[in-house]
């Protein structure tokens, strides 16, 4: 595989095995075109439930499943877990962080997105944000961490004790939204029942954006009702307020310092690496611009999709940087290979907006198909039943649905688990 | 809590929520008598399954629990998250990791074992034991690493590809047996499927003990049983062998030097440095010799139960290290308490052997019940049934059985996922 052979019998090479990349890992097989999919994880992620493994509902294996597992089924796609380090243009070949590189005769560049601190990378050390299962871990581990902290301090301790108990998200988009409401059920109501000290009153669950309302994807009425839900829990708004400084167990909001026993970061994000390995033109999030067919527009070899892509729409709209958007990105990038090599010209990329929703806590979530608008428990059914729907091709829809199903009847927490702990690393 | 107070006001301590610690909780909070659980994990963990979290084939929330959730229902007691540094006996209380102590009326010390390296502590970083849930993730994630490298490797490093294909477990005991099972499982069968170019002919999995027999604690009859079953999932046994030395990816038994890409030890633990607290006798695995009453000789408000104790039944014959051992156990040092606290004598301990079991695979077992011995799939059957049972107490019950019943199903692996890499912590 690492030695170089004449592209023309080379595979489809797909960078990243999230949405986008599945997508056309599976498209591509199913045209019996040789193709191998890398990725520095050996499992697919389904991201919009990782802020369930943060807060302890759900554990890593219920929304994970390995990519070879996943594409099993297609002989003509191979899996590589490997780093991507580089991208050699000229040579058509991908760098790996093992050594070695493989050649492509086309490539799909699906690295997906990481967490931007904007001009203070030095923030991440003390907001991390949920990219990662391990990420996911160890929020987890913070916030249950910081629970067992707070039940074992004395009365004359209150000062620090309520600062054990201050949880701070920043951003308020769904990621935001559902990490908080699910932060408030965790901290507020939860544990509750289990910590004999704590009371829900002394927990503060903050949730802070720039703009003046949340879910700026959705209508004014959803926002409004999201805000009204997340309040319902117990959560603190801070509408136009921005992050000025960040330390350990410290925040800034504005001019105003608060205690945060954790800070969790849902603010922005940055795509990956992909514009500088491609020596390509970026956007402000470092999205490489792609043209409407979303190949390189001096590259028709090359395509960019998902949260690595600023695609624009028909219209001239930007595509959004959702699931759905980045499974039609990856659905189409594959059509366009398999109409090149069939001679013919590549279609231009349509996105199809399926709407958007967030879920807030467990019995509310606000949702927006466009011809329908949902909050209260009618959303939050809905999102139950298009996020068990979409995990379809994972094994543990069963398990997830098991788990959701549990927590709905008992408000318990299934995988309140704090693991990876230095000393236990040894 | 850190205020020494009057011991007759003090509560029962007891240090470790395993199956000892649990179940004496359990017992003196149903008596109304005020107790106190120190654990350095927040959770309580189902060790005779956690191989499956190691082999993939559970996840750690499958089986764990929170500790405050599972004696969430007794208000008398109490649980502290901390790692207990030592024991004053003459002041009568407890050190703890964070600066504080805590006084104790009675002591239940049930802070079980750890795998013991003999005479070859540098072992540990080469052949790591199963332990805690972070050990079980490390075993898993080397497993299926060395699976990825294995799968990578082109033509020419067959020689070498061969070394990151064989696996070793040191230790003929139940564990081992159950973890050599497991990983031929995982590693020979279930691997097949989603590594095209791994055969289960390239895969090695060596059982070793230096032993005539493994699972010595059960009748020949069934030390057979499990020996012709473990060979046929493909494992080596060696007999009468010993480890003489240790390296990354490299193991010697007798005088002949085997590679191996993940060297898995079984083979004996030590009690937790309880002796060493108490200053008390100790066996040479270091567990505290006790009286029939499980009680310190010299110091009858000082239990030592489950793995930390060298205990003798009635008989004179030693109380095995098992997890119905330790319940016993446990049971027992909080039936002494409340009788003392009566003004009553404590009664002696008496063993009932529940009889032992081990699991080959994922349809054979085998069980002796002294009155009952089975193999084969009945074996598997029972051992599935009573592994339910005493998952009780659990809400996890539920998924366990989804698990079990989908991989048996199936054959798929439902938690085949790397995580813990270094590069994912940042």
């Amino acid at each position: 595989m690492a030695n170089a052979v004449r592209t023309e019998n080379a595979p489809v090479v797909i960078i990243g095995a999230g949405f986008a990349g599945l997508a056309a890992a599976r498209a591509l097989g199913a045209a019996g075109i040789s193709t191998v999919v890398i990725d520095r994880q050996n499992h697919h992620l389904f991201q919009p439930l990782l802020y369930q493994v943060a807060t302890a509902g759900l554990s890593a294996a219920d929304i994970a499943a390995p990519i070879r597992t996943i594409l099993r089924d297609l002989p003509d796609v191979g899996v590589l877990m490997d780093e991507v380090v580089g991208i050699d243009r000229v040579a058509r070949s991908v760098q790996l962080a093992s050594g070695g590189h493989i050649t492509f005769a086309q490539l799909v560049v699906a690295s997906g997105a990481r967490h931007a601190y904007f001009r203070n990378p030095e923030w991440a050390a003390h907001a991390p944000g949920i990219k990662t299962i391990d990420d996911a871990i160890r929020v987890r581990r913070d916030l249950l961490l910081a629970l067992e902290r707070a039940e074992t301090m004395r009365a004359e301790q209150r000062e620090t004790r309520a600062d054990h108990l201050t949880f701070v998200v920043v951003g308020g988009g769904p990621t935001g939204v559902e990490l908080a409401g699910a932060i408030a059920e965790l901290t507020r109501h939860a544990a509750e029942r289990d910590f004999p000290h704590i009371t829900r009153n002394c927990v503060r669950v903050i949730l802070v954006d720039s703009g003046d309302r949340l879910l700026k994807a959705l209508p004014e009425a959803l926002s409004a009702a999201a805000s009204r839900a997340l309040m319902g829990l117990g959560v603190e708004i801070r509408l136009n307020a921005r992050v000025t400084a960040l330390a350990a167990g410290q925040i800034m909001i504005g001019d105003a310092r608060l205690p945060a026993a954790v800070t969790i970061w849902a603010a922005g994000v940055a795509a990956s690496p992909a514009a500088r390995w491609l020596g390509a033109a970026a956007d402000g999030s470092g999205r490489v611009l792609v043209g409407p067919d979303l190949a390189l527009p001096d590259d028709a070899e090359i395509f960019v999709v998902g949260d690595t892509a600023a695609a624009c729409n028909a219209d001239g709209a930007a595509v959004p940087g959702v699931a759905t958007a980045a499974k039609q990105m990856g659905e189409h990038a594959a059509r366009a290979i398999i109409a090149r090599r069939q001679q013919q010209p590549a279609p231009r990329f349509r996105y199809r907006h399926q709407g958007s929703m967030a879920t807030i806590g467990r019995s509310h979530a606000v949702a927006d198909l466009g011809w329908l608008q949902l909050s209260g428990l009618p959303g939050w059914l809905l999102w139950c039943t298009v996020h068990l729907w979409f995990l379809a091709g994972f094994r543990n829809r069963l398990v997830v649905g098991a788990n959701w199903l549990w927590r709905y009847l008992t408000f318990e927490s299934s995988a309140r688990l704090i693991t990876q702990q230095g000393n236990d690393m040894s």
